[in-house]
């Protein structure tokens, strides 16, 4: 269902603040995660679960880098080890909770839900920040009550843009031409799409003369489990070139969208969009927020359906169209990276019972 | 569970319209459905399911006389059959969605969940609709958390009425007496009930003198899957005769009810009541639906709380009294056609296994 | 899951009334129950399930002393036995609801889930209702989702009050070095615990010095399947002897607690807080009552994500610790029971088998 080695969105840093109450719970990949800062502000990613009766740590209190469940008021470290059991004097070994490898970067939080010593943080995607100096990135969220595979699905294949998002994104159908230039990565896939001569988005037709005709280019990096970075421009139609470009450019954009499963029938969608610094105007990245905003909610109420009816009629005969090419090969890889690990698993299971 | 060929009522002519979004999901008898209209008015009815990905057509967009699937634009005619993918010039044979043979008659919308050559208009029950110049017919409609077979015998036992709907229709225990004239049809039975010299019916005790005696004549038709159809009479007690009746009217009126099982678990219900032109007065069609809101409320809290307690004990052991007969009867009917159409569908296998 | 032959509670006296809808539907261990009184006020508990066709009799009416169903208009006498079917004359030997003995005691209503011959009301345990002219009892009631095992464990471990309590009943760390005195008894344990010069409980901080000091003394008689009786008493500290003591009471008051299972997954908690006479004062049992009816709250959060954590990963490897042995013992004795009552079951089966 999900890959273990991976990291995941666990949301935006300013959500987890160094407040009384700043223990957060989140649901990664089918597991219960709580979050909270040591006083140096480094994020703990821990089971959300005390070892002694399962009582929600999230419910627990701060002290210091340590975290209290606040149930019988066993005291846990940043590693997950329990450091006091009210009224006893000895602690079991055993008396630890899982911690799960965290780091933050880009003002996201990332949390590795797999084994622990292949945690390499140069394995988190890249992505532009709401605290980059160049740009004016807003943040937002959703939470979208579908498996996460349709998001694959979704974002690998933006033709949808044309139909989903007629009325925000919208406006040409000129995306039903697109064929994507991608490329295969270990654990993701690059897509360059040009769309050339095409009118002005829905969203933004009251800033531009109707006749008015834009180039745009989609530079996407997509990465397991379901990270989503867009490095977006429009250009005056004919100035661009493709690769670096001296073309007139309208608007330089990064939208960075991280779409956690929380598990097999819902994700939690953490995105942002905003423009350079160079190309932004008071009021536009406000603009783009709104927009991309009512456009994700577009796709919630399209992947929420979707997901019911697959969920009622699991084994329906579909057809393929030539669309599917992108979301094909995400899902040819995230099924292979999960076969891999499944593998990994099985081998390493006579080991285990051997110690 | 559900009888396959059977017309199932979707609901209000006027609830379809012509307008932008008169695109209607609808859950049948355990199918998702899809309604529109061509331009031509006439109703279509598909599988609410687009091929492709499982995309709901309901959430896409009436051109023409076709829908398109608003995920991957993916063009439906009236008949199911792909007439446009965009981005692609063929078209494989298998993009397709299901149709179903759809009748607008009475009012009502009728879709047919079988066999399409089945289909026969002439199986679509009797009813008197809102729209029949000689009635002064008022709609309605209600959902129902209660398997339909639940409903079947509340309607085929007129008895109830004197508890459930004591406050309502009731006043009088005289409907325990009541032993229906019951006729079988091939598919539903006619009942013939006359109630002599009776109170009036709660609702409409201020209409009366407090000491006043009246005759009810009731004569349902019954068909399958559920649908109830009643023309009530009410007389100037002693006046009445049984058949053709010279006889003082005091009410002429007919209702038609339709309960469509949604799923297993619920049902949406149909209905309608009103007073023939020559019987009616300013008002009293209104008070008749007031009084059938209310009683129809009763109804459901007593169905749906019988359909958890049957859900939790599924195997408890019941005991029948006299008034079962009726019920009796019609679910008797209704299983002789499941089992009629499993025996049939087994059939069909080997040969369709050949083809 | 539940023991049967136990009491279990049903409510408070108050909330049956002998007005004309004083029919009430209850959940306990797993079935429903509807209880009304007779004319002479005696309450009387039926299975909430019409033999005929599983109804809802908690729909019904009250007639004199007998229940009648309002679906078909079954009337059962308070034995359960039907005494009218309408539009019948014989009445089947089968047409009775299962009727539960029921006993109304210190305000409470205790109804026996088991075989009626064992229900031997000596069996109620001992508590002080709101009706008691010595205490100012005043009462309350809380619907939490768990299930009821973790509410054994949660009353039969008072440390928690320094934790999950800290805002409302805590204030002090004292309570994780109490030891409680515990006696076994056949149904349930009694519990005996003293805290030692502490300071004042969180919410009556603002009612006496900064430093003065307190002794506590919890007196409880726990029983199954999960009553809570505490006689608690506060007394200047240093001047308390166990047993009879002569020093100086602050408070003596009980709280009685009754957790009735309604099925796997929820319980409802009746419970009470009081003073006696001697040691109230305007105001101070309503300060008790907002004490309890607070806390209580917290327990519910703690315990419904306990619940929830534990339904996900119900073959988790948890730890013990060293208050879990009051838990541990009358769990024990939870389970005893269980299988005591299972292995009769079985025995019972081949001779039921004979008749």
């Amino acid at each position: 269902m999900f890959v273990k080695n991976a990291w995941y969105c666990a949301g935006w840093d300013h959500e987890l603040s160094q407040g009384k109450t700043a223990v957060l719970s989140r649901r990664i990949a089918g597991e219960s995660v709580v979050l909270y800062r040591k006083l140096d502000g480094a994020v703990v990613a821990l089971e959300d679960r005390c070892p002694h009766r399962q009582a929600a740590l999230s419910l627990g209190r701060k002290e210091g880098d340590s975290l209290r469940c606040m149930y019988h008021g066993m005291k846990f470290g940043p590693d997950g080890q329990c450091n006091e059991i009210p009224g006893q004097t000895t602690i079991p070994e055993r008396a630890c909770v899982r911690a799960f490898p965290v780091v933050e970067k880009d003002n996201w939080i990332w949390v590795w839900m797999g084994d622990a010593v292949k945690a390499d943080p140069a394995l988190i995607c890249f992505s532009v920040g709401p605290g980059d100096a160049g740009w004016n990135i807003k943040t937002s969220q959703v939470h979208v009550k579908t498996n996460y595979r349709l998001e694959i699905a979704n974002l690998m294949d933006l033709t949808h843009i044309a139909w989903v998002h007629d009325a925000t994104f919208g406006g040409t159908r000129e995306y039903e031409l697109v064929r994507p230039r991608m490329t295969m990565r270990p654990r993701g896939i690059d897509s360059d799409i040009w769309l050339r001569n095409v009118p002005v988005t829905r969203f933004a037709q009251h800033l531009f003369p109707p006749d008015m005709r834009f180039d745009l280019h989609f530079d996407v990096q997509f990465s397991v489990p379901c990270n989503f970075v867009l490095h977006f421009k429009v250009y005056v139609a004919g100035t661009a070139t493709e690769g670096p470009s001296d073309g007139q450019l309208v608007l330089d954009s990064y939208s960075c969208q991280a779409v956690t499963p929380c598990d097999a029938d819902s994700v939690q969608y953490y995105y942002s969009w905003g423009a350079s610094r160079a190309t932004d105007s008071p009021g536009l990245s406000d603009l783009l927020k709104e927009a991309i905003d009512a456009a994700f909610l577009e796709d919630k109420l399209t992947l929420e359906a979707q997901h019911r009816n697959i969920s009622e009629k699991p084994d329906f005969k579909t057809i393929d169209i030539v669309h599917d090419a992108g979301p094909g090969k995400m899902l040819w890889l995230l099924d292979k990276m999960l076969k891999e690990e499944a593998a990994a698993e099985k081998r390493a299971i006579p080991i285990a019972a051997t110690v």
